[in-house]
């Protein structure tokens, strides 16, 4: 495998609010690793930004990072 | 990570209805980190609700949030 | 957080027939959530219930949901 | 909750195989808990088994639903 | 029930790689159980082959498949 | 079965870095193994990397296979 960037060094959050923050941006990674030109997404984002079907099917993914993350951190007991 | 606003204490909830009421307001929450300004979000609140597969996806992302938050709760067992 | 209709006091059904019905429900619960107007929503109906594409995405809701109520029953083991 | 036909006594099944046929039957009733019209259902089933998106839509629902079932049955082990 | 072709004898794979061939497989059987006429679905064939939605919504299919039948294994730890 | 390349020979990765690196290996080869083709691949390539429906669709695939390989390392704790 290639070196990339390290994004994700782990899995464990202080907080489930910084869970949120983590899952928002291994969806926005996960845009990044299969579209690499940062210009390209940036003309893409508007595209997102505005429409709810797009909305919607971003916050699923967050939905299902998240789980994993609230996995990890055994739901912050 | 850039401050913001804290929308997320606890994944814990005195109830099941209490853990639906969180998982909408999470589905919610990501929707406003991807399209931070409230004034675009009013203006797109009519697409989804009034189209169907819009209510449907967004029912998936709730459905999503609450599984999360169930297990979080042990299920209110 | 506002009050509302209690809907859901317990994840916990005496079978699993029962289960899938709490499944239904809630994945309605969450159309209605999002809009609470149910001259729109009765308007909306005749829209999925009869286009396959939206009835499948539905299924996919009360599936998603079902597993969740089943973790909570134990499968009912 | 009215009373409804009983389709679902137990998830557990003396197989994987019967596991995927109980998986396609849930999948096949939340249709029918939708589209309670039999001749509507059956006007509809042309137009999913012959569309591609529809089917791969549906084979998801079907391995949701396989998911729960292969849990329950603590995956035939 | 009818009597169907055994497709399915157990989740138990010697490999992840074989695990990843029985998802595969599962894919195709949800495909199969809904469109049983194999000239139909070889018509569609190409349809999904060659579209990149259809290739996408295929292979969150075979993620799903997948994961159900990683835990099966315990993940072959 | 027949003889296949070996992609998968193990979900335990060293960090969950590399185990995001391994999601998205594990969603391109579902695409590999529905269109074996790699000029009609390369063809769609373009197709998906600036469709913004296509690339959600693929980063909700990575964070399912994601989260099953979190699973198999118990979350690199």
């Amino acid at each position: 495998m290639e070196t990339k960037e390290i994004y994700l060094e782990t899995l464990i959050t202080a907080s489930p609010q910084e869970g949120r923050e983590l899952a928002i941006k291994l969806a926005r990674k996960s845009i990044a690793a299969i579209q690499p030109d940062s210009e390209i997404r940036k003309g893409l984002r508007k595209d997102y930004a505005e429409d709810t079907a797009k909305l919607i099917a971003s916050s699923q993914v967050i939905a299902t990072e998240f789980q994993t993350i609230a996995m990890a951190n055994n739901f912050w007991k």
